[in-house]
């Protein structure tokens, strides 16, 4: 007997079409004594057209995020529902439970809660009965038995922690893609699909910008232990078991990621060690991801200048915006220059830091193209270069030729 | 300070812009110190999609209840989301909450759920706080935390049972009709609105086909003693008044209601006594409603015969014929005969039994009109005659200027 959690995302179930081949899919996938929970997203579009409401009623609806939460609950609620029909429809007994009757307790964070535990006893005793138990992903209830949403993505989240508290034997993430490849397939036709990779190395491209998995739900898969199977919802291949450990050399390069809305800020002022502490610490305190981060020298208008330098994603500028303001206001003389239209490319490995032969290899070979590195950086499991967005996609090119030359 | 709850049906919520005129009214009513509670179904046509879908999944959707009422409560989950954003976004402190936290526990009869108990705890909380609570209408759940919704309409019940459960004031059913009418306004366009009704006047009115009030929710205002205001939600006026007294006369006309999809049926055979015990029983034991069940003569192929004659409402002749299947097994030389395209119309008022006047006059206006009276039926607040579906609207017209006669 196996318990296999399985995870549908919301384009797995964007029709009734699509959720009867789901359901069919499983069935036939089905030994006769597994016992099956199936985690699912909101069908399709349904929580953009959700949000597109809210927005009708407010230009800034995310102000209310207890409303939003119980806007966006929903929308499971739906798919649940449908899903659980239609295998009863074929005859194979199901139970659809929303995250707080399926037991996911989070904590109060509306609109970006984390799961803080989960009481299996209900989902138990739906499966000791032989039922297939649909749950909704990407919701749950706080202790006052509140709706809670853990935030876009949610649900892959929602389907590992459920795997480690069932201590199932897998967690199948289905998806469109067919698994997590050595770069973006859409970028690179050559890329190929990896067997295995491990958490830090998978951790580490998504950071870097691979988004088939929400981090959140390897960093958990990756606490509790959970391998995680990605596959593809509409193909029947194997796909890539996300795991512990990995029997490869180290110092291989796994991936090639990259991130294409990047914004280079540059502030000149005398005081630079008073900024640089400043900045840092509120860049924290707001939970803005940045890279970059350094002092330097520059050279403009004919003068060399003091300058701290960092880059943060285009999305999380806005948030930047009113920081930047306020050190204006209260450093004199500070000069500011933000620089859109910026990518970052990176390559990951499971052992990388301090490895001289790889960083060489990377600069040589964009070099080699006449791309300009603009900034490099190295981190212990990947290295990193701040380029012009225009040479991006050869710049992806490149450096997967360079590390994966294609088999002859 | 007033405690009202005020419930609006899909029409009035079916679009963010009547959404948030309808919380500008509720704004613009509000006197500072009064406490209001909500009551809203999921927007315009949401209930209708989502049976759709269901329908897209199995053929037979609602013989899976339980997932019935988890995909049908998603519904109002959205609309009172949007409403508690759309008043927070007028600077109105309000808050959502779905049946269950609003402590409406039902029975465990999914898809016709009936109210048990409303533990009033969290919306008397949330009241104290000045905040308006917006309440998930037609939903409540079970003892076991389930999801069960009232059947359609229910959340005119919802309002009803909330209102007295918090002894409120009164319940405002908002709708898009004014009122209720002497007769249906798009039939009889010299119908006025009433002022007021009692209770039974209102469950008489709507068992005999005026459709304004889901009819559980006029019973359980009048176990309650609940004063029910219906009125419009686009036209400021004040509407009809349903309450336990009323100063009027005796045996005054209140109104005229029909049905007209009515199904006559006729069981010839010679048997009458055991057959009418059995179909009693049987019609009871289903629920259906019927009406001119009685013992009659019938002439027919030149033989005068005993017959069985009764009418159910057409939407319940699919229930009454596996019972009519089983009569023509039972009985020998049984003789059915089923008549379609039949029509009621009653005429309502607080005491008519026995009232011959009335009556006759029912019976003289039609009768000079040439309408054919099929049967006629007495009740305790009702007179009520079959006839063909072509000679209704004219009939509805004749009896209304009788009772009703224009005022010069």
């Amino acid at each position: 007997m196996s318990l296999i959690v399985k995870k549908f995302g919301g384009s797995s179930v964007s029709s009734p079409e699509k959720i009867l081949n789901v359901v069919k899919r499983v069935i036939a996938d089905k030994k006769a004594e597994d016992k099956i929970v199936i985690v699912v997203s909101a069908m399709g579009k349904t929580t953009d057209r959700l949000i597109s409401l809210a927005s009708a009623i407010s230009g800034c609806p995310y102000q209310y995020k207890r409303e939003m939460d119980m806007l966006l609950a929903s929308g499971e609620q739906v798919s649940i529902a449908l899903l659980a029909m239609a295998f009863q429809n074929y005859g194979v007994p199901a139970i659809s439970l929303t995250g707080r009757l399926a037991g996911i307790r989070t904590d109060d964070k509306h609109t970006k809660g984390t799961i803080v535990s989960i009481d299996t006893k209900r989902i138990l005793s739906e499966l000791a009965q032989n039922k297939i138990v649909v749950v909704a992903g990407f919701q749950g209830s706080d202790n006052q038995d509140e709706p809670v949403t853990l935030g876009r993505g949610g649900s892959d989240t929602s389907a590992v922690a459920l795997a480690g508290a069932l201590k199932a034997d897998c967690c199948e993430i289905y998806t469109d893609v067919k698994g997590i490849y050595t770069a973006d397939p859409h970028l690179v036709v050559n890329a190929t699909k990896m067997s295995d990779i491990t958490y830090e190395e998978m951790l580490e491209m998504s950071r870097l910008g691979a988004c088939v998995m929400q981090t959140r739900s390897v960093e958990v898969g990756q606490k509790l232990g959970i391998p995680i199977h990605v596959r593809s919802t509409f193909v029947d291949d194997e796909g890539t078991v996300i795991q512990t450990d990995s029997q490869r050399q180290e110092g291989l390069i796994r991936g090639v990621s990259y991130l294409d809305k990047i914004t280079q800020i540059a502030i000149c002022n005398e005081d630079i060690e008073g900024l640089y502490q400043e900045l840092r610490e509120n860049l924290i305190a707001l939970d803005i991801e940045y890279d970059f981060f350094r002092h330097a020298h520059v050279y403009d208008n004919n003068k060399i200048g003091d300058a701290l330098i960092l880059a943060v994603e285009q999305g999380d500028f806005y948030a930047v915006q009113p920081l930047i303001r306020k050190i204006m206001q209260k450093y004199i003389a500070v000069d500011i220059s933000i620089k859109e239209g910026m990518a970052k490319i990176s390559v990951i490995s499971n052992k990388i830091n301090g490895d001289k032969a790889i960083y060489d290899k990377f600069c040589q070979a964009l070099g080699k193209a006449n791309i300009d590195m603009l900034m490099m950086n190295r981190h212990a499991l990947s290295i990193s270069c701040l380029l012009e967005n225009k040479d991006l996609s050869r710049a992806v090119q490149v450096i997967h030729d360079e590390f994966f030359p294609a088999r002859v």
